[in-house]
């Protein structure tokens, strides 16, 4: 094993595929396409050899690292971070983004979720923290994270999604960015908490109640006027994520979470929840997170984020090497429940095969999506276009972009692009 | 709300519940058992108070902490930690366990997965590994990291569980130890990679194979032997964890996932897949992780880890706080496939109520179990019994001790009980 061995890579299949060279995942499986290339590039490699012989990695040599109390990511993984988009002087308040492009599956580890603050992270004692319900309620109360511990907690996977998600495809040009720096304002998690409408049922909420308004302890009192009925309906207070107590970024000791709804209504750092008659118009309902069209009139209160997907492999900053199998895969959700279907075209949308949908397919959740391709080497267009169960479909770019006034990038969810050249270069484009 | 607010907690409902004040989950949901007990310990608050007045959290006052490029827990949770149990001067073999009684929810943190390891945790550089399947194949082949990228992917939740986790369940006096203590060596992650099948195709194995031996590239070259057919089931060479890149302790920059079956046996840092047609009699197949019988004969791969359950919530190490309503929480698993039922007996096992299993309910999964439960402040003993889909159901303690001689300590399953005494202290107790 001395000797430097040939690295195996999947080659062209000598068998014909389906819709330009989307294969089908069943034929896949059978194993005819992927042991076709073999011939091509098969690597020679000795049998027999010695697993601690001359050749055995440095690595095999000497004892390892011991053991550590919070495990961390590998040093060839440092590059793996979130992305910034913090103006300068502006440090307590902005956005950091997750790097979907680097990442697999569908959780996202609790180190890269994305962040979106207002006025810095709080640091907060969890036994000073308190959740009060007022309002229009029979019982004011409060609830401190231990009282909070008692209650039926629930499990559930969903994700969270800024509502300015994507907002860089209002831009007149295609932008030259990473799938995360251009959609990473979304992550997955498994949440664990306390129902709200439990909550709300321990304080009796007023017949003539409508809204709740939930406040952060954090020092922009961050606050969003949320529909009753929601609270009522899928709404938690969430104290763990991914199996661990809420991250202090995500809203330690605990937070809003309404799956589905856009992120910033999903109140980290949870304090206060007024139950109202009618929506507070606070900052980020009037001045943000609405939909301002040609005529001059905006679009309040769009809760749920819509059905939307992204290739994240191959995508922009991957360079293909050369003619051979790959797989196209990438991420789909919608605020509106399922994921029903994702169709990937290499063409730039002429032609459409369905894609495989990661099991369990999960309400509100993100959902992978992945189909083999048999890239010829000719420059191609991909595209991936999801339905929900509701049966909505996402737009094309120029339908929705046509809905409002020029740079608005609120709710973003049409149908993204990436063209691969004959060298194998990934770019943004508009089909 | 300059005037400090008691705390609600949740308090002893009026109407007469269940078997033993295990509660129904309908009937909790209805809300009539939770608001009746607000009456007894209710909150005053203040309506209408502002939130940024004088009695605003320090936290509110002034800008929080900006962003990190990759998260941590919040400081109030660094006695979250993986859990030791390294022999002095042995710092290069043994394990660390997952803090289960810390923990909510089925994924189990990255940093908090548990580990056993041989002789250190490898840096492995991932340009420098290769993957290298030989033996009893048509064509003897090596794969890169990269080259395994372009191969499809899949992406499945499982747990790992090492054979002697829990094994202090042996002992003849039960261990007054924490569930994380006595039974971490169980987690449970979202896993993406290639099937093991895909690339077994791609050597072409030979028909008299049967047993692939499989090898790390750590400094023990850890092997274990494991059957073809499992392998060509629902084997995966895993490239990710929880949506990142393997963690180094579970295997950076690639491991085997052998879903169900042992912990060994899912090869760390895997380098080598020798196809052959026997097992190899490798140390971690003979002299550890076999059954040793009163006869004197010891069984020898028993892959499949069995259904099994621990209540997490309460358990040793956490105080009931008075009577009043608690949630009894824990987590079931097979290595056989779904968990079917969870029962929880709050009387030492004379009387039983089903458990609400957290949905989905997954093949070779954690699933967390919840039941509400209404404590009258007498001695109690707590049970969970689990039953998977094969319909296996988890034997007492008695019986499955019965089987072995004495202090054996892998593949413990029985059933687990902690008591609570009068003043709300819990401990360990065998029934």
């Amino acid at each position: 094993m001395g000797q430097r061995k040939k690295i195996l890579t999947p080659g062209i299949p000598g068998e014909a595929a389906s819709s330009k060279n989307l294969m089908n995942r069943r034929s896949l499986l059978r194993g005819a396409l992927l042991s076709a290339g073999v011939a091509a590039t098969g690597a020679a490699m000795p049998q027999g050899s010695d697993s601690i012989g001359a050749s055995a990695p440095e690595w095999m040599k000497t004892p390892g690292q011991t053991f550590l109390p919070y495990g961390m990511p590998s040093k060839w993984q440092e590059k793996v971070q979130r992305i910034y988009t913090i103006a300068p002087g502006r440090a307590g308040t902005g956005s950091s983004r997750t790097p979907l492009h680097l990442l697999e599956g569908t959780i996202t580890p609790n180190g890269l979720h994305f962040e979106r603050i207002h006025n810095g992270v709080p640091a907060i004692d969890p036994s000073q923290h308190e959740l009060m319900i007022h309002g229009m309620v029979k019982r004011p109360l409060a609830f401190s994270v231990e009282s909070l511990m008692r209650y039926p907690m629930e499990t559930h996977i969903h994700f969270v999604e800024c509502s300015g998600n994507s907002g860089g495809y209002s831009q007149a040009q295609p932008q030259q960015i990473t799938a995360g720096e251009m959609n990473g304002l979304v992550s997955c998690s498994e949440w664990t908490g306390v129902r709200l409408a439990t909550l709300l049922g321990e304080s009796g909420v007023a017949s003539e109640a409508k809204w709740v308004v939930a406040e952060g302890a954090d020092a922009a009192a961050m606050s969003r006027s949320i529909p009753l009925a929601k609270c009522l309906d899928d709404a938690m207070v969430a104290l763990y994520q991914n199996g661990e107590a809420i991250r202090p970024e995500q809203g330690y000791p605990m937070r809003l979470l309404l799956p589905g709804f856009e992120g910033n209504m999903n109140v980290k750092w949870l304090r206060r929840l007024n139950v109202t008659d009618a929506p507070v118009d606070a900052r980020d309902e009037t001045s943000h997170y609405t939909e301002l069209m040609p005529n001059g009139k905006a679009r309040q209160f769009m809760f749920p984020q819509q059905v939307k997907s992204v290739i994240t492999k191959p995508s922009l900053g991957m360079s293909m090497r050369g003619p051979g199998l790959y797989e196209i895969s990438g991420l789909a959700w919608s605020g509106q429940g399922r994921v029903s279907k994702v169709e990937v075209s290499v063409d730039g949308g002429k032609s459409w095969m369905p894609a495989a949908l990661g099991e369990p397919v999960l309400s509100k959740a993100l959902t992978r999506f992945r189909v083999p391709w048999k890239w010829d080497g000719t420059p191609a267009i991909l595209v991936s276009r999801a339905t929900d169960a509701t049966g909505d479909v996402q737009p094309t770019r120029a339908d929705w972009v046509a809905q409002y006034t020029p740079n608005q990038n609120y709710h973003f969810n049409a149908i993204q692009s990436w063209s691969v050249d004959a060298e194998g270069t990934v770019k943004n484009v508009y089909v």
